[in-house]
């Protein structure tokens, strides 16, 4: 699988080690804002010179008529900020797969990847982690199997993180809880993330809870993401959508759970 | 729904309570080892004076012949000894639906249940509760998802508890893990009862916790597991398949996950 | 050690049976609203019919002039309402200790309390288990030796808990956290009682977090204070104070720690 | 201050850019097996080109006589292996304080330092975070206050640590607790390391949990302790004795916690 990266921050640089790291994927090339050390090996910068993966590009270069076509790749993974869509999201028009983990998109960003979804497999999560989408659809059908039980959510991260968790929003919103009531947002030194979804009934409690223990997970998530996506057709996907899909094929193993 | 009960201990006296306080259920008689305030009503003792329901009867008068005939239930529920289920077996002849909820069988009762099962619809779940089925069901699916998890279990009981919790071994057993290295028991103070079973990746943690408030759980468990029987064909149930299937259905609610 | 009791609610009720299962103690009486039982033994009502202790006096008769003089205690403890201080504060003049462990007193009640402390010893805690005040000279320890650590404190109590819980808000002052940002207020399901306080730090987070398993943790504590007043100068004092001594005490036992 | 390090493996490289960060402190070198590199700065290697701090000697340059006269440091910190305190032990002859991290001595190596330390001022702990330090102290303070509570220690660590924690080791130790009963290792993916003391009393549990976030904790651990042995007389001293200190310290500011 030939990847693509844009964004070369403290989670782009972890995500680019996971790629470089995986011995069925080759990091084409990363697009970065900066040009310093531009057209050099990402891999060479985290410590992996025998990889000569991951040529450094300039945004304007990766914008230039034609990059796509010299520099071609299976899929293109962004980690890099809200507006970077705008500038590759032509590639789906050669059938490159997309994978974005941008925080927090604008409903604006969101529509523009759905209709790049009608010519590419397209894939969004704020949180790509397999674990937070395992809370995520986990939660979803313990509310169905005790609708009565009171839901909070707790998120946990390091002191300078603003506003509220976007994964908070999302569990938030598909458990039909106020945000404002009943997420819980701790922000201390320098946790990298902890999402806990409580489920209090009269006798008994149940918590499902993640913690991040390196941002290398959302290298991780975004790959399973992209493998997913190579050889499906086009479409809007979700990490949520791929977790769904595999608890309905695991409890299909009857063998395990009888 | 009429409910005979098997036991008065500190558990069954929280689960007679529960019947006797669901209006859907009336609570027939309580067979008790004692003959102290023989015949009263169990609800007089709970403080429902105004129920009359649960009437004490003895062990004696439980296993003398005709005693199912003539005080009819639609399901016992046993949360007794070890040993009952030999004294009440014969109401499966009479299709009464039998709920048991003893911790710890030997193959030998387990055995005789099953043959039970074949004339009324038996469930047998050594933890009765909805959240520790939950967390044994939704641990065999996280566990297929993420084959190369690390697992532990830990289990956290009262100082006086004996033996390693039921329900940790059970979920030992359906994961694949050697109990005696990956189940970890706590027993401190008064803790009724924790489980949370720990799922290691090598950038982030899942945890699944339950936790008991009150044993009164239990007595929810059951009349949970007693209402599944009722209008059910003979068979050998558990809580877990039924929270298998709960999953099942809740997951197939296809507006709740997309 | 003889004991009135003022309060004969959910809490009241356990306290009262910790106070007559403890073999230094005598529950003289209980003072409560309804006369229904009137002059017949709270030891009876609770399951010890042969310890014949706690006469059920009403509020009336307790308040009826010569009560205190006809039915002697070392120490009274208050589990009843904000106002009942009001009734039995005379009886600071016979030198009895006072325990108070009302949840929100206004700050009229606490003045009167401290007035009634330049006659008798008297204790005043909203939370008077040992545990939370573990936690809460803890925290303030903590907070010297890491002054620049991020702080948050998290409450889970059951859903009908009304209000941000007093031990919380307690803590919060002691830490100069502003209560509004920095509490977190879990309401779900059946939850007794848990305090957690969460120090972050970049690198490390410390964790000291306190569960009631059953509200006779308030029975205990009532009755720590209450042996810790006995013989004691009249003053006023907290069992965060108590709870300080017993730390500085513990720490100066050198053998231990070096 | 000026510091020398010894070892610059996973641990070593965060220690010695903590050191370089701090700008009260200079890395004047630091001391590898290997030789690649050799004379270059740690701090170029550490991303940290401006500082030209911590050049790098191999074994063989700094156990040659007059290493320590010719690149004096105020504190030597060891975060290599059991053996490097052979080899710097005679630094000690020059009054350079030591500062050792090292997780598994034997009892001659601690003998070693211990002789040592009637030159010079000598700290060892096994686990140098300011965090499980807390965590030591506060529960042998708790042990105090509650003797009868029964108390368990859970230590959580990635799947390829061997052996029990040393720091858990240490809990029991000091908490008299056995620790092949009552120490419970949690091996799974990549936790960094989590400490975790239960107290359990019959009507509530009190927790005291530490988690490191990132193990540049160890590095600020050993500044702090270096910091404090800056000044101080020979003598043997632990993180604990320092913590034990900080929080009589603390305790004693009486404005915080009356």
């Amino acid at each position: 699988m030939n990847v693509g990266l844009f964004g070369f921050g403290r989670t782009g640089r972890l995500v680019a080690e996971e790629i470089i790291k995986d011995t069925d994927c080759v990091l084409q090339w990363v697009v970065r804002k900066s040009t310093k050390n531009n057209h050099e090996y990402a891999s060479d910068f985290l410590g992996y010179p025998k990889h000569e993966q991951g040529t450094f590009f300039s945004m304007d270069e990766a914008t230039a008529p034609g990059f796509f076509e010299r520099h071609p790749v299976d899929v293109i993974i962004d980690f890099s900020s809200t507006q970077a869509v705008y500038e590759y999201g032509h590639a789906a028009d050669l059938g490159i797969s997309i994978v974005s983990a941008i925080s927090h998109y604008e409903q604006q960003e969101i529509d523009y990847l759905k209709a790049l979804s009608e010519k590419a497999a397209v894939l969004y999560s704020a949180n790509i982690t397999l674990g937070i989408n395992f809370l995520l659809v986990a939660s979803q059908i313990l509310k169905q199997i005790v609708p009565h039980a009171d839901i909070e959510v707790i998120e946990e991260h390091f002191r300078d993180k603003r506003g509220v968790s976007g994964s908070a929003l999302k569990i938030a919103e598909k458990l039909g809880l106020d945000p404002k009531t009943h997420i819980n947002s701790i922000r201390v030194g320098g946790i990298l993330g902890r999402h806990e979804v409580i489920f209090g009934l009269p006798n008994q409690t149940i918590r499902i809870a993640h913690d991040i223990v390196s941002r290398a997970a959302f290298g991780v998530g975004a790959l399973f993401a992209a493998r997913s996506l190579i050889g499906s057709p086009p479409g809007f996907y979700t990490m949520e959508g791929l977790m769904r899909n595999a608890i309905v094929e695991s409890i299909a193993v009857k063998e395990i759970l009888s």
